[in-house]
């Protein structure tokens, strides 16, 4: 670990000819950003106009149409909804609760893509799994008529990497448990909240496999439903969930520029999504995003005209399946990208910064490192891979940068009822925008050529 | 100050015969309490056998077969259930929604005793009062088919003492809203949390006014609504809300007594509340109070028989109107009650006690406050009440206790959903027990008479 900091230390001192691009300026746009007050705009607009935002519906069209209305008002250039196709799941009734041996409700709700109940609902015996690897080490068939429950527990950590251990249960859990011929499965929410408020969140089945009801209990739900099973009686629950397939509906991307004085010097695309779950009204996820980057983008427009295009991207349909960053990546995979980023983990304050750049504009990103040290963020290791919707652009060869978030609290909110304005602490937000200014006056103005990276796809 | 504090200190050196007890044996009945198991065993099992258990319903009925069930096993006597007819209201579907200017729903809850809307709903226009004041000052007929909603702000507070101020909103609001023509009632939420969680509780409408729909607001969505109407527009809200009175049901007591060796030094009577809400499990309110007096009582069983019975009341009926503790006094107030205290305000730590004592009985006080001191418990100058199923019983004329909980958190869960075991901290709860186990050791044996307080009713 020393060896490691100790090389830090020394790229800092030495590594970095900060003369190549006017750090003061750079640290006045910063600095200035700490008052930021657009970005809680952005995101309170987008909250309670619109509120819950599920993608392919209604709701995310008039997401799209606030969004091209507020970013033309502000100024932006090439405005645009770009419309594309969207297989639409919607959610439906959603009852549970536990029939013997104690008679009580338990709450829960359909992961996306469940299948759905006969509207009087099913009833079933629990078999108890505590972790996915016991889902998928029971016999074939072994679940007919029953109804699956996984319960494993993921952590609060500051990266939210735990997401990615424990996710697994709600993105093949349900796929598992039907082609074993379950009669539905339960899990415990992935979220690490104490409240009634299941975590919604999409699931997949496979090319073959009839999709069965598929549902997360809230964490107070599955520990009692366990503290039950513990008694050592069968234990039968009802389950009453209705979602529909409602064909194909129109989702979209909202794209916003600020033009660059040197086209040929290529485009910054700074993203966030605009398609919330449903159950909250999407402030952590992600209008907060939104903000960030609309705010820091509008930040550098205002100071002038930058070397580089920067592309704000309001991705549609991220919740569901990255739709939007797909759709984006086929219809622009030919513009003249240099570097792209996102903004998707909630508000809170930014803590560490990963780069991939290539070798010859390592300057630029110790430009930047040095620049977010008076915020208190810490240079990382890891290779940076964007948020879901840049992460095809990024792996397609195009240099990137995670300005990352802490997460201590992203999974009590994520996907919940509770994902709404009153969790954003502006005074995080506006480090967030500082940040995010910071990095664009340089990415954007930086003299230094922004190559390609190695393709990972 | 300083002068309270100097009386307060000259009365702990001077004012106590401690001898007359031995309070050595006191505080190692109280000490050993501190690694109590069973009053979170209680909790857990009315929690989890039971669930939520609504005045009225055949939930309330398995919870009182539960605790003769249990209480009887614990080797307390005269165990006994004792019914009383309760006019029951259940709450049926209830659903909310903006629907102009900005669709999108709202989480809310029915009031206890709210009427209801038609199947398909309602449909009006808000009418938005800051306070209560604000709604009582509108004129007559002004709220004719409009829904009012009513939006001021408890603060969490260590005594709890908000809710007497706003909960009035919710005891009266509707009934004043009925009043002057209004089609339903929004309240914010009692409540100090910002969770998707409604407050549900009690109101009232007096004899001659027709019940209206009322409901309580999440405190997200109170603050939603009210973004919502600072835009200026009119908004527009549809309400589902189908609760119904369900006639006469049978609710009960559940009583259990340690028998004391001397019937005529009179009956010390510790209660709690075996009913709860129906959103949660009722761990907070009240299945901890239940488990904390009744592991204190059995402790003192255990310890060899008391001087006086100790009389353990599991009141049914508290939530939907103090109706167990009407029918408790009604069928007890000839037997020789000496003395009351109820925990009913969660498990956090107790950190004041209050006594309302004949003089005579002074050095009784005395003690207690003596032996509660290595517990962080101070002395306060309130007249202590009881708790809800035991005021009747105080205000007759007997001495009463009060171990004053901690309650900056209670309103956070108090009626919601989210009243589950896992808000039970179980070393706080035990600090409860060990409270209660001295001052029932000190109480149950003291030498002294304790004679009756001047009546209040």
């Amino acid at each position: 670990m020393i060896r490691i900091l100790l090389a830090a230390s020394a790229a800092l001192a030495f590594g970095t000819p900060l003369s190549a691009q006017d750090m003061n300026a750079v640290a006045a746009l910063r600095d200035a950003a700490l008052s930021d007050t657009l970005a809680y705009e952005i995101t309170e607009g987008i909250t309670t106009e619109v509120g819950p935002r599920l993608a392919g519906t209604e709701a995310e069209q008039r997401a799209r149409d606030w969004s091209v209305a507020r970013l033309t008002a502000l100024g932006f250039q090439n405005v645009r909804d770009e419309p594309f196709p969207l297989k639409t799941w919607v959610r439906g009734e959603e009852r549970a609760a536990i029939v013997s041996p104690f008679p009580q409700p338990l709450v829960l709700t359909a992961l996306g893509n469940s299948g759905a109940t006969p509207p009087r609902g099913i009833e079933g015996e629990i078999v108890y799994f505590p972790t996915i690897a016991d889902l998928q080490a029971a016999p074939a068939a072994s679940l007919k008529g029953k109804i699956a429950f996984v319960s494993h527990a993921m952590t609060a950590t500051q990266d939210g990497s735990q997401y990615t251990t424990y996710g697994v249960v709600r993105r093949i859990g349900p796929n598992v448990a039907a082609e074993k011929g379950a009669a539905a499965i339960l899990i415990r929410s992935i979220g690490t909240d104490y409240h009634r408020n299941p975590h919604a969140g999409g699931t997949n089945f496979e090319d073959g496999v009839r999709p069965i009801p598929a549902a997360a209990l809230a964490l107070p739900d599955a520990e009692q439903l366990e503290r039950v099973l513990r008694r050592g009686k069968p234990v039968r629950v009802k389950l009453v969930l209705t979602p529909k397939q409602i064909g194909a509906r129109t989702s979209g991307n909202v794209i916003a520029e600020v033009p660059g004085s040197e086209p040929a010097a290529g485009i910054v695309l700074v993203a966030c999504h605009l398609d919330s779950w449903d159950l909250g009204t999407g402030a952590f996820d992600d209008a907060a995003g939104c903000g960030i980057v609309a705010a820091a983008a509008k930040r550098i427009m205002d100071a002038g005209q930058p070397r580089r295009t920067i592309r704000v991207l309001f991705a549609g349909s991220e919740e569901v399946g990255v739709f939007g960053g797909k759709a984006y990546f086929e219809a622009h995979r030919r513009d003249p990208h240099v570097l792209a980023a996102e903004s998707d983990f909630g508000a809170d304050r930014i803590w560490r910064v990963d780069f991939n750049l290539p070798a010859a504009a390592k300057p630029v990103g110790d430009r930047i490192a040095t620049a977010l040290l008076p915020l208190g963020i810490g240079r990382g290791t890891a290779i940076a891979g964007g948020g879901a919707d840049v992460s095809a652009v990024i792996a397609s060869g195009v240099a990137g940068i995670d300005l990352q978030q802490h997460g201590t609290r992203y999974f009590d909110y994520h996907h919940t009822p509770d994902d709404t304005l009153d969790k954003i602490d502006p005074v995080q937000m506006r480090q967030n925008v500082a940040a995010w200014t910071a990095m664009l006056a340089i990415a954007a103005n930086a003299p230094e050529e922004i190559g390609a990276v190695p393709a990972r796809n």
